[in-house]
Formats: C-alpha cells, structure tokens, sequence
C-alpha cells in the first residue's frame, strides 16, 4: 500500500528545488501521495528542523515516510540515514541532528545507513550539492511506494550513532520553582514553546489559576521578569495581556492574548534561553 | 466518494501547524484529496478569511469541505460550526465572522454547531489551544470522506446566528455615479478590488471607454482623486498607468498597470475605505 | 491515466488566486494529481518563470503537464499556446517568452496555439484579467486527464514563433579562460548559477583543486574579482569562505560554504551579469 510521502527542507518555495524533489518521487512511482511539512526552516537551521519533526510525525498514519533535508554538510562525510520510529513512521535525513527531540524523547526503534550505491537517482552521481533530491527524495520514495523496504536501505547502524545536538531537561528546582528552555517559537503568533511537559507542572503542584512569576534569561541576563497567570485559554485573560498556558503539544508556553511575545520582549530560542516559573501567593 | 478537503488559517507555513492538520487529516481517512487555500491570512484578521472563502468556494467540485481557521477566541465559548452552502459546499470554522461574505450573499443554506463530544480528536480533551486540529480538521476529514454526514455535525442552528462583521452595500448616488467599498487587495499586484458588481456600474450606465473620477477616502479623508479610465484589460493602458476594470469576479477594481496601486498611494481595506466613481464627459 | 499537473505563477500563495486555479482543474476531474512548482515568481517576471521551468520540468514524469502563469500582457493580443517537449512533457502558458530556456535548449517539439472558442472555462468570456484560471488552468487540467488530447488545443505553429527572450551563449575565450552570464539565484542561498554547463570547464581543462580568477561584472563595471578554488562540495572549503562548483543542474556555479554569495557582494542575474573564470599559474 502507498504511503504517505512528507518533505521538509531549509529550501523555501520561491525555486525548483522543492519541485524536483516531487518530481523525482513522482518518477519512482506515480501514485506516492506527496505532502509538505514546511520548507521554510531557516538557512542550516538543524535545531529547528529537528523539533518540527518532533512536532508532526506522531499525527500522522502509521508508515509515514519523511524526508528532512537541512543539510550543510551536503558532499562532505556526514553519513545519510533512515530511522523507523517505534510508532511504525520512518525518516529519511542526513545524520547531522536532524534527529535530536526524536532520539532523545527515544522514539527511534532501529537506524539504517543508506547505500548510496543502490539507493540513488541515476546519473547523479557527480552531483555533490543536492542530495535531497539524488538520494533522500528518491530513496523516501520507494521506501513509501514499498519499491524497497527499511532492511533494503543500507547496513544496520546502532541508535548510540544518531548525531543529535545538545538538549537540556526541564526540572523542578524546589517546590513549585520549574527550570526549563525556550525550544522554539510558534513563529507566527510569537508565542514562546517550552521544553516543560505540562506533568512537571502538575508534580510541581502548579495549577490554572495560579499567579506565576516568570523569569526569562539569555545566558545569566534577566531580560523579563513579572507575574503572569497561569491559564486554560486565551481568553482567560484580556486582549493585550501576557498568559502562560499549556500548548498543543501538552508542554507550557507563553503568549500575548491576540499579540506577539517574542517580538515585544526580544526573546529567542535554544539552550541559552532558560525560563523560570515560581508561584507566588 | 471522497471529497476534497481545503484548509485555510492564519499560521502560515514556517512551523508545523498545518502539517499537523493535514497529518491528522489522512488518519481520519488515507484516501483523502487535501489542498490549501492560503495559510498567510494576516494574524487573527477574520475579514480577510471571509474574503478568501467568498473568492474561492465557487471554483470547486460540489461537495468540497473547506476548513477555516482564523480564530482568536479559541477556548472561548465562541461556538464551532459546519455550514453547508446552497452550491453544496461545507465550510467547518469558528462562528466569529469568518461567514460574513457568505452569508450576506445568501450563500448559506443550513448551519449547524459541532459536537465536540463526539467530533473532538481522541485525548485532545484537554488541550484548549488549537481546535483547528483538534476539531475543525478532525471534523472537516470525517465530513470529507463521509465517516458522517452533515446531520451528525450537532443540532441545527438558525441561520441569524451565523456571527457576521459589519459590511455596506455599494450603492448609486446619482446617474452615473457610483459608490462602495474597497473590500480586499489583489495583494501580490496592489489591485484594490471593490464591493461593487459590474452590474451596478451597467444600471449606472458607465461604459468601457468612459472617463471616471475616481476618489479614495479613509473615513472622511480624501486621498486619491484622479480621472481614470475605464477599461476591459490591462493592456488598454500603458504600463504604469492606471486603470479601472472588471476583476476576475466580476467586481470593479483599480490597478496600476505593471505597477502597485495600493501601495505607490498608501490604500488600504475595509469599511472605513470608500472609493467613488463619476462619469465625466 | 491521469497526468501529474503542475503549476507555477507569480500570484503569491497569500490570496485565492492558486487555490481558483486548482478548484477549476478539480472541477475539469477530480482525480487529478495537482503539483506546484512555485508561486513565488517575481511579479512579471517572465526570465525567472522560464528558469524555473527549465530547471525542473525535466525530473517530472512523461505526459505531466505545466501551467506557467506569468502574465504581465493578459488581456491583449499575445496569443496563449501549449507546448510539447521532446520528453513528452506539455507547457501551457502564454506566448511571452516563459518557454526561452526549454526553446534555446532545443527541447520544445511542437507548438498549438490554444483555441479560446472550445478551451476555455464556461462564463468567462467577459473576464480579461485571470486568464490563468479561466484559459491556462482549465485547458491544463483537460490535458492531464486525457479529455482532450494535444491536437484538440488549437491550430499548429512553427516553432519559430514561441516568444523568446535574449540570450547569451557561455563561451571558452582562450585556453582555461570562460566566460558566460550569471543567469539566476539559487535564491535561498544566494549562490549565482551560471549558463556555463560543467562540459565547457572540461573542454577549458578547468578540473576540481583548480584556483581560478573570477570576475563578476554588470555591463562593464567589474563588482567582483578574486580568487577562488574549484571543488566538488561545499565542504571542501571552510564555513564561510567562497566556492566555484558544479550545481545540481551540472551548471558552473559560485557560493559561499553556509553564506550567501549574492547579498555579500550585491551580485544579480540576467543577461547584463557576466561572470568570467580563468585559471591561474
């Protein structure tokens, strides 16, 4: 049976990049169905491909096959690889991080090098700089159209061999005092994803309604400090006002009510940007 | 048969929102024929998703399913609806006004409230943030690929209580002039498309070839007066000059030729921004 | 057997302009597979529409079929035609020189002007601005499913008459010293790709460890000049320092390892852009 087929790249839509890699996948079998997760990760922005596929690959049917080309290293040594996740969806990327929430949260079940003197386009082999179309796009294809299955990608790799980039874990400090990271931005809105699962909310004692003082810091800088409510919705608080609530992947965030908390405050994301929650009453 | 399934919000494209949507999408049902109206309606501008519905809808296949997310009040106790529109098309949103253009145009035959006990993802229960996957794209595929039809949305709902922004009807004057809105913009081209058929223009009597005064106003402000003339295509005038015409709806509207007419004199949309056209001779 | 349909225009993705477009072809069938190529061509910009079918067209199947709508003239007397190419792939667009790459390449086997009489979406006899949706979409969508065949798009033209834009022919000056244009951006990364196949630095005796002179100039005016290594991949020079190397099109081509050649050094494309390489010692 097909399976679903979803690209994402650091490539945009404004060329024919994108349009080649389809293309491709196409060729290898006609009836692939194509999706797209975004293409708009910023320029060799490994983190954030990594964490966009932490956000989407659970929603997504059994058997998914995706294709993640953030790939600076694209011609140099870095190996090209295949994860099965234990949840029966497969990754096709270079071993450059790419990996790092889904290794780390251990979805990964098995790892598999890809045989790049099987599993690549025709005629391509004296192209060093797209491989996302010669190698990742053309072997996620016939791995969705089951032209070749995971065992055809190449030799068994151990999963200690995923590259994945440094992660720091949330943690309650005392009480009702919680550390974690700002990951990631949900970009459009500015609102700020934490690495804090709600759990660590609730085993901290941590309650909608409570008064929280929040402290966010870029290395040792304080660069916010006030108190925020802690809340089911939006619309608990008034149009303007800041909230700290719980996002769509059941991890603690903070918004502006219908505005933009990142760019009003400065804020970014990754190890650097700790984030601090205390009740106070 | 299967429907096709057509999403339209306010996340753009950079993160894994949409992906989201669409991943949950094919586990409701793996056959599914999805696509994309737009994902960069302007952040919580519920006007400009109304537009784009009342632009669109027409163009598809009988029995489409468009899922419209532009919700500021999400978590709220705005409800969440399923219209079913007199050509036979379905549009799932939240009842906050992204029916205005619809409705006022008599599109809407039947209206009735989601059960979100029944037509809510599984264990998405408590997560308050993002019912554009949760509900509206769960819903919108289970409508799409008649898991359910349109009686086991929830109970019907009068039509009156369809939410709808304010609007104003293009209107003659006097004789051969003529007065409305400038509704939206031919955004990549600066074009402002007006609330005003070219059936009104006819009972106007102003005719292809006709001289007009063209006056722009914000509120009582005026600013854009000029004479222009009134033209079937672009090409009837030089690049760079301007022109009013028929749009690709059949509404009157005003663009620079090769050039951006919103922008070059600062227009911009909604009821507040009047445009009037007189014939001189 | 249904066609891939692929589309490509410069109406953005931020209106419903795309999404009319693929409403009629689903109208025309709904089992067609729709594909885009990119919407992101800059507005009237007929050069980069022609690249970008050039750039891709080949790695589709046989038989799909591309709409390419860059429009600057809809409305007036350029005529609307399908091509069909050597490897049995059809273009549908209009006559305005989107077809200079694919025609200067010898790739274009056939030519038929479309018929508006019969190819042309019922009802849209008196709309002159969208000709996208009502001719280029609509005659497409009836290629690709197979309702109408090549010789039912309209009368036969010679080759002769495809509107092509100027070109300029890459060329060996003397010895290991060639020169040719920078004809467009690999724009996420601003690398410049030149029109110098990988075939005319053999012929030149140009070979990979090579330092070559490169100088850039716009008309006369020299912007560039310095010396630059040739290599396989990006990662044979460090992060950050510039690179001549064979691009995915097996085009000669100018980077900078993880930067952005184009914005570094305000470089553009076209054929006022030279770019000249001749090895040193």
């Amino acid at each position: 049976m097909i399976k679903n087929l979803v690209f994402q790249s650091d490539f945009g839509l404004v060329d024919g990049a994108v349009c080649a890699m389809h293309g491709i996948s196409y060729n290898v079998c006609p009836n692939l169905k194509i999706s797209d997760l975004t293409h708009d990760i910023p320029a060799f922005n490994i983190w954030e491909a990594s964490y966009r596929l932490f956000q989407t690959v659970k929603f997504w049917p059994k058997g998914t096959v995706f294709v993640s080309v953030v790939d600076p290293g694209v011609g140099s040594s870095r190996k090209s690889i295949v994860v099965k996740l234990k949840d029966d969806k497969y990754i096709v990327t270079p071993n450059n991080g790419t990996l790092t929430h889904l290794k780390t949260s251990t979805q990964v079940e098995e790892v598999r090098e890809i045989d790049e003197t099987v599993n690549r386009l025709n005629g391509s082999e004296n192209i060093h700089t797209f491989h996302g179309r010669d190698i990742y796009a053309y072997t996620g294809a016939k791995l969705a159209s089951e032209i070749i299955n995971f065992e055809n990608i190449g030799k068994f790799l151990n999963i200690e061999e995923i590259v994945t980039l440094p992660v720091l874990s949330p943690k309650i400090i005392k009480k009702t005092d919680v550390k974690g990271n700002i990951d990631i931005l949900d970009i459009r809105f500015g609102s700020l994803w934490t690495n804090i699962p709600e759990n660590i909310f609730e085993k901290a004692n941590l309650k909608f309604g409570d008064q929280l003082l929040v402290k966010i810091s870029n290395s040792q800088n304080i660069l916010y400090s006030n108190i925020l409510i802690y809340e089911k919705a939006f619309s608990n608080v008034k149009v303007g006002n800041p909230i700290v609530y719980v996002n769509s992947l059941s991890h603690i965030a903070v918004a502006i009510n219908q505005g933009n908390f990142a760019t009003t405050y400065k804020i970014d994301t990754g190890i650097n940007w700790s984030i601090e929650f205390k009740k106070i009453n």
